[in-house]
Protein backbone atom coordinates (compact mmCIF):
# COMPACT_ATOMS: atom_id res chain seq x y z
CA UNK A 1 0.00 0.00 0.00
CA UNK A 2 1.41 3.32 -0.63
CA UNK A 3 3.08 5.46 2.37
CA UNK A 4 2.68 8.87 0.42
CA UNK A 5 1.94 10.24 -2.48
CA UNK A 6 4.87 12.41 -4.70
CA UNK A 7 4.28 15.18 -7.14
CA UNK A 8 0.89 15.88 -6.17
CA UNK A 9 -0.88 19.58 -5.43
CA UNK A 10 -2.43 19.79 -2.15
CA UNK A 11 -4.96 22.14 -1.70
CA UNK A 12 -4.33 24.83 1.06
CA UNK A 13 -8.29 25.07 2.71
CA UNK A 14 -9.82 22.00 4.41
CA UNK A 15 -13.08 20.76 3.70
CA UNK A 16 -15.32 20.73 6.87
CA UNK A 17 -18.37 19.15 7.54
CA UNK A 18 -20.31 17.49 10.51
CA UNK A 19 -19.20 20.41 12.55
CA UNK A 20 -15.52 19.44 12.17
CA UNK A 21 -16.41 15.88 12.88
CA UNK A 22 -15.32 14.82 9.39
CA UNK A 23 -12.51 16.83 7.58
CA UNK A 24 -10.16 16.36 4.95
CA UNK A 25 -7.53 17.95 2.54
CA UNK A 26 -8.14 17.31 -1.43
CA UNK A 27 -5.02 16.39 -3.33
CA UNK A 28 -4.76 16.27 -7.30
CA UNK A 29 -2.05 13.29 -8.04
CA UNK A 30 0.40 14.05 -11.32
CA UNK A 31 -2.07 12.27 -13.67
CA UNK A 32 -5.13 14.59 -12.65
CA UNK A 33 -6.65 12.24 -10.37
CA UNK A 34 -8.33 13.56 -7.41
CA UNK A 35 -7.84 12.48 -3.78
CA UNK A 36 -8.92 13.28 -0.59
CA UNK A 37 -7.18 12.60 2.75
CA UNK A 38 -9.43 12.66 5.56
CA UNK A 39 -10.88 12.10 9.53
CA UNK A 40 -13.48 11.08 11.04
CA UNK A 41 -14.44 10.87 14.66
CA UNK A 42 -17.04 9.18 16.25
CA UNK A 43 -20.07 9.41 15.15
CA UNK A 44 -23.04 8.59 12.57
CA UNK A 45 -22.37 10.52 9.05
CA UNK A 46 -24.42 10.09 5.60
CA UNK A 47 -22.58 10.66 2.58
CA UNK A 48 -24.21 11.37 -0.90
CA UNK A 49 -21.40 10.41 -4.29
CA UNK A 50 -21.37 12.18 -7.73
CA UNK A 51 -18.64 10.07 -9.18
CA UNK A 52 -18.04 6.73 -7.94
CA UNK A 53 -15.98 6.81 -5.11
CA UNK A 54 -13.66 3.93 -3.21
CA UNK A 55 -13.15 4.54 0.69
CA UNK A 56 -9.54 3.15 1.55
CA UNK A 57 -9.35 3.20 5.37
CA UNK A 58 -6.45 3.48 6.52
CA UNK A 59 -6.68 3.31 10.65
CA UNK A 60 -9.73 3.09 12.21
CA UNK A 61 -12.75 0.92 13.58
CA UNK A 62 -15.94 1.87 11.79
CA UNK A 63 -19.14 0.24 9.96
CA UNK A 64 -20.86 1.49 6.40
CA UNK A 65 -24.26 0.70 4.76
CA UNK A 66 -24.57 1.10 1.47
CA UNK A 67 -27.93 2.31 -0.28
CA UNK A 68 -29.99 0.04 -0.73
CA UNK A 69 -28.73 -2.59 1.66
CA UNK A 70 -29.52 -3.44 5.03
CA UNK A 71 -26.15 -5.39 5.80
CA UNK A 72 -23.73 -3.27 7.79
CA UNK A 73 -20.12 -3.90 7.32
CA UNK A 74 -16.97 -3.58 9.52
CA UNK A 75 -13.47 -2.00 8.26
CA UNK A 76 -11.33 -2.70 11.59
CA UNK A 77 -8.22 -1.12 10.99
CA UNK A 78 -7.46 -1.61 7.36
CA UNK A 79 -10.08 -2.12 4.65
CA UNK A 80 -11.24 -0.39 1.28
CA UNK A 81 -14.94 -0.03 0.07
CA UNK A 82 -16.91 1.46 -3.05
CA UNK A 83 -19.78 3.32 -3.50
CA UNK A 84 -21.47 3.70 -6.93
CA UNK A 85 -22.03 6.94 -8.13
CA UNK A 86 -24.79 9.18 -7.47
CA UNK A 87 -25.89 7.17 -4.42
CA UNK A 88 -25.17 7.42 -0.91
CA UNK A 89 -23.73 5.05 2.33
CA UNK A 90 -24.27 5.90 5.63
CA UNK A 91 -20.97 5.16 8.26
CA UNK A 92 -21.05 4.55 11.95
CA UNK A 93 -17.64 5.59 13.13
CA UNK A 94 -16.35 4.07 16.55
CA UNK A 95 -13.16 4.65 16.53
CA UNK A 96 -11.08 8.06 15.00
CA UNK A 97 -10.82 6.75 11.69
CA UNK A 98 -7.96 8.00 8.92
CA UNK A 99 -9.08 7.24 5.36
CA UNK A 100 -8.57 8.43 1.95
CA UNK A 101 -11.09 8.32 -0.92
CA UNK A 102 -10.61 8.24 -4.60
CA UNK A 103 -13.05 8.99 -7.08
CA UNK A 104 -13.37 6.92 -10.39
CA UNK A 105 -10.09 5.65 -10.03
CA UNK A 106 -7.70 3.68 -7.32
CA UNK A 107 -5.94 6.46 -7.29
CA UNK A 108 -5.62 6.20 -3.29
CA UNK A 109 -4.03 2.41 -3.89
CA UNK A 110 -1.86 3.22 -6.43
CA UNK A 111 1.02 5.91 -7.46
CA UNK B 1 -1.19 33.88 0.47
CA UNK B 2 -0.80 30.71 -1.10
CA UNK B 3 -4.16 28.73 -2.41
CA UNK B 4 -2.71 24.88 -3.03
CA UNK B 5 1.08 23.48 -3.42
CA UNK B 6 2.18 21.87 -5.91
CA UNK B 7 4.82 19.11 -6.60
CA UNK B 8 4.74 18.04 -2.76
CA UNK B 9 4.85 14.33 -1.11
CA UNK B 10 2.02 13.75 0.86
CA UNK B 11 2.10 11.05 3.83
CA UNK B 12 -0.52 8.84 3.74
CA UNK B 13 -1.38 8.32 7.56
CA UNK B 14 -2.32 11.20 9.17
CA UNK B 15 -0.83 12.83 12.46
CA UNK B 16 -3.76 12.05 15.19
CA UNK B 17 -3.65 13.60 18.34
CA UNK B 18 -6.08 14.50 21.44
CA UNK B 19 -8.26 11.64 20.30
CA UNK B 20 -8.41 13.22 16.77
CA UNK B 21 -9.46 16.70 18.02
CA UNK B 22 -6.49 17.80 16.19
CA UNK B 23 -5.40 16.12 13.30
CA UNK B 24 -2.71 16.88 10.71
CA UNK B 25 -1.33 15.58 7.42
CA UNK B 26 2.45 15.84 7.05
CA UNK B 27 3.73 17.27 3.74
CA UNK B 28 7.18 17.90 2.12
CA UNK B 29 7.71 20.83 -0.16
CA UNK B 30 10.10 20.64 -3.43
CA UNK B 31 12.47 22.56 -1.42
CA UNK B 32 12.59 20.35 1.48
CA UNK B 33 10.66 22.13 3.73
CA UNK B 34 8.04 20.45 5.72
CA UNK B 35 4.66 21.80 6.51
CA UNK B 36 1.45 20.34 8.22
CA UNK B 37 -2.05 20.88 7.40
CA UNK B 38 -4.45 19.94 10.06
CA UNK B 39 -7.44 20.57 11.50
CA UNK B 40 -7.98 21.53 15.53
CA UNK B 41 -11.27 21.00 17.20
CA UNK B 42 -13.04 23.13 19.89
CA UNK B 43 -11.30 22.34 22.96
CA UNK B 44 -7.84 23.22 24.65
CA UNK B 45 -4.80 21.96 24.25
CA UNK B 46 -0.77 22.80 24.66
CA UNK B 47 1.69 21.62 22.24
CA UNK B 48 5.42 21.34 22.40
CA UNK B 49 8.06 22.40 19.94
CA UNK B 50 11.24 20.85 18.54
CA UNK B 51 12.13 23.12 16.11
CA UNK B 52 10.57 26.68 15.63
CA UNK B 53 7.28 26.65 14.32
CA UNK B 54 5.15 29.00 12.27
CA UNK B 55 1.44 28.08 12.74
CA UNK B 56 -0.80 30.12 9.84
CA UNK B 57 -4.27 30.05 10.80
CA UNK B 58 -6.45 29.16 7.21
CA UNK B 59 -10.11 29.78 8.77
CA UNK B 60 -11.43 29.27 12.20
CA UNK B 61 -11.41 31.06 16.09
CA UNK B 62 -8.50 30.73 18.63
CA UNK B 63 -6.94 32.12 21.11
CA UNK B 64 -3.21 31.19 21.53
CA UNK B 65 -0.81 31.61 24.83
CA UNK B 66 2.89 31.21 24.00
CA UNK B 67 5.44 30.09 26.99
CA UNK B 68 6.50 32.28 29.37
CA UNK B 69 4.08 34.61 28.56
CA UNK B 70 0.37 35.53 30.24
CA UNK B 71 -1.18 37.44 27.46
CA UNK B 72 -3.64 35.19 25.30
CA UNK B 73 -4.05 36.74 21.55
CA UNK B 74 -7.03 36.04 19.46
CA UNK B 75 -7.06 34.98 16.06
CA UNK B 76 -10.35 35.38 14.42
CA UNK B 77 -10.59 33.92 10.69
CA UNK B 78 -6.79 34.25 9.41
CA UNK B 79 -3.56 35.27 11.77
CA UNK B 80 -0.07 33.62 11.76
CA UNK B 81 2.10 33.43 14.81
CA UNK B 82 5.68 32.00 15.52
CA UNK B 83 6.87 29.59 18.51
CA UNK B 84 10.63 29.12 19.26
CA UNK B 85 11.89 26.24 19.57
CA UNK B 86 12.04 23.85 22.34
CA UNK B 87 9.13 25.96 23.63
CA UNK B 88 5.46 25.52 23.93
CA UNK B 89 2.26 27.25 23.79
CA UNK B 90 -1.49 26.12 24.43
CA UNK B 91 -4.30 26.84 22.43
CA UNK B 92 -8.23 27.56 23.23
CA UNK B 93 -9.97 26.49 19.82
CA UNK B 94 -13.54 28.31 19.82
CA UNK B 95 -14.67 26.81 16.37
CA UNK B 96 -13.29 24.51 14.01
CA UNK B 97 -9.71 25.76 13.09
CA UNK B 98 -7.86 24.84 10.08
CA UNK B 99 -4.05 25.91 9.76
CA UNK B 100 -0.93 24.99 8.08
CA UNK B 101 1.85 24.68 10.46
CA UNK B 102 5.96 25.09 9.10
CA UNK B 103 8.96 24.10 10.71
CA UNK B 104 11.83 26.85 11.07
CA UNK B 105 10.75 28.30 7.51
CA UNK B 106 7.71 30.04 5.82
CA UNK B 107 6.79 27.40 3.80
CA UNK B 108 3.25 28.17 4.57
CA UNK B 109 3.14 31.53 2.90
CA UNK B 110 5.74 31.14 0.40
CA UNK B 111 6.00 28.24 -2.58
Amino acid sequence: MTQEWRNVTVEKAANIYFDGRVTSRTAWLHDGSKITLGIMLPGEYEFHTNSMEVIDVISGEMEFLLSGETLWREISGRGTFSVPAHSSFKVKIHSVTDYCCSYGSAACENK
